[in-house]
């Protein structure tokens, strides 16, 4: 873990903001991580995404393994100079993936055999091919493989996954060895049952990671189950080490992950949403395809930085979206990516200054007072 | 006409070069017009736009006028703050367009009756209508209302087509007015036939126009045709005012219509090509979907600015072409319009330095080299 380090700066209740080191760069956290699913935050040039505060991006070890394939990003110079993004990569392991996307799976204590639902071409997914394929990639923080099942099942079943990543964990440590200046997370699972998951954090701290995520969660429970498992498994998890929560989401589930000691989050959710006309605001998300927006002269949110909020108008906005023209994808996802790392450099901030409690009541008093009305 | 101007700066054979000069900035002539069909240059931010070079975009009055509508633009301020351009915007006048993607028209000596390709709407297209709209656009060049034949077709259409357009010309001029700072330009038509093209010059000179397209060109009748209407065509327009050779070209066409006296032209092919793959260079076309780039880790073009050319390898736009990567949409069309701008640029020195013939043997031996041979 040499290179690599977590510096705990303050703490406010449960939350904590801090310091990830990287060779490539410090992680302020509690960090938002854009997803670049395969070698692109979709509609972003690298430099407009690190313009609106982004640290780290996340890449799909599934996604990239199947194109263009980790060997050809290796002989190309890595991930990083592959999609010119020179600072912090983190790349998930491809058990979330595999089991959502790939056809013809089989799984087994090995790992997982599948066909690409790109060219139908078999691969297989490992502790030990994982590694490989992250290490290939030029991962800065390499996530350990695990299955993760979807809510709701049954405790057997979410105890019998769990325990298989805990020993696909272990082999992950193994496999990934030692490779200073990058780390490797390992994931709790467990589900919504409190003693599978001290289980589980029982199981990662005994093989020891240089991070630590939650997995497992998102995945259909619903807001108040996830903080339900929130409001426990953070403090299950090594203090000085960072915590991920994988795949979180909309603003508010940000803010309460955050108030419940998480470090690290990543969501499609800015991206994606930017594509289909969603933008996130400080009044809650507002639909740009709605004809309300049509002659409406003023920006999406007057008080964003961005070149969507300070270029154009919601008419503006409307009209890309209802016509279909990439620039609309291009602008609602940067105001996306700059509304979310604003949010974080606010709770940010907030911890910093012990006052995130004024910091929340703000933030879902804005929400509540909902979209400016129509001109 | 007051407010806008041309300033022949140089010749060199028929070409020339020059400074078209109105309220909103100046256009460097020979110029090459990026075009906004919707109110967007297909993805690309204006700042990169004009980044490339560009002085001034062209709009489509069909597109605007179904989508968003021409008065909703206006009350927004105007297509130029509407679309954060605040430099000069040239407009067609629609004739093209409607005859072209219009379903149900009737022509008629009024005009054009038609309906929208979009929602079935009823609309009207006449000189009338299209000053009109035109003038709502805010457009700083605006085009006289015309029809354009598809070639081939016989003399006896070709002929009445162009009568027509005469008399909308006449049409044109009287419903522009007098607009300071704004200008109107006419189009020559005629097909490929010397005496109708030179009768349409007379009628568009008797009117009297700020400008003076060459239209019902690049319409299928090949370049060799092209060329030989261009030997004559632009010498039968004033000499003191800019010449516009309208939906022009692939760049050997530019090269070739510059050299034959053209000022501006304007062309989708650097955008739409670029979203689909192919890339122009000094050394002729290149298909970025072609396996051959799958391992390259070479720039596009080494000499070229662009930051698909500064930041990427060919196997990383390969990449994001396959995976039908909005990225690589926004990369390959910032390319090719930086390579239009700069071959412009390059245009525009030489016929200042006297050097036309040598710049075009330069481009002609670069382009008869072929791209660069896979590493």
């Amino acid at each position: 873990m040499k290179g690599f380090g977590f510096r705990l700066a303050a703490t406010d209740g449960r939350a904590r903001t801090g310091i990830i080191d990287t060779p490539r760069g410090r992680i302020r956290t509690p960090a938002f991580m854009p997803v670049g699913t395969a070698g692109t935050v979709k509609a972003m040039l690298p430099d407009s995404v690190r313009a609106t505060g982004a640290d780290i991006l996340l890449g799909n070890t599934y996604h990239l393994m199947l194109r263009p394939g980790a060997e050809r990003v290796a002989r190309l110079g890595g991930l990083h100079r592959f999609m010119n993004w020179e600072r912090p990569i983190l790349t998930d392991s491809g058990g979330f993936q595999v089991m959502s996307l790939a056809a013809l799976r089989k799984l087994s204590e090995q790992g997982v055999r599948f066909s690409s639902h790109i060219d139908g071409s078999r691969h297989l997914l490992s502790p030990e091919t994982s590694m490989e394929i992250q290490r290939l990639l030029g991962s800065d923080i390499v996530m350990a493989f695990d299955e993760c099942p979807a809510l709701p099942a049954d405790r057997a079943a979410i105890e019998a996954s769990m325990r298989l990543s805990m020993r696909w964990a272990a082999r992950s440590r193994d496999a990934f060895g030692d490779r200073p200046g990058h780390a490797l997370f390992g994931i709790q699972q467990g589900g919504l049952e409190p003693d599978l998951r001290a289980a589980s954090a029982e199981a990662l701290r005994a093989i020891g990671f240089d991070g630590y995520a939650i997995g497992g969660l998102a995945v259909g429970e619903g807001q108040a189950a996830m903080f339900g498992v929130l409001d426990y498994a953070p403090g299950m998890l090594p203090e000085d080490r960072p915590r991920y929560l994988m795949g979180v989401g909309k603003p508010d589930d940000i803010v309460g992950a955050v108030v419940r000691g998480i470090d690290m989050m990543d969501c499609v959710l800015p991206t994606r949403s930017g594509r289909t006309g969603q933008a996130f605001t400080r009044r809650g998300a507002v639909n740009l395809k709605n004809a309300r927006h049509a002659d409406d002269p003023r920006p999406l949110d007057e008080g964003c930085p961005c070149p969507a909020c300070r270029g154009y108008s919601r008419a503006y906005l409307h009209h890309l979206i209802r016509a279909g023209e990439i620039l609309g994808a291009m602008l609602l996802t940067w105001h996306n990516l700059q509304y979310y790392q604003d949010l974080m450099a606010g709770l940010r901030g907030a911890i910093a200054a012990g006052r995130l409690a004024d910091f929340v009541a703000g933030f879902e008093a804005a929400r509540a007072g909902g979209d400016i009305a129509p001109p």
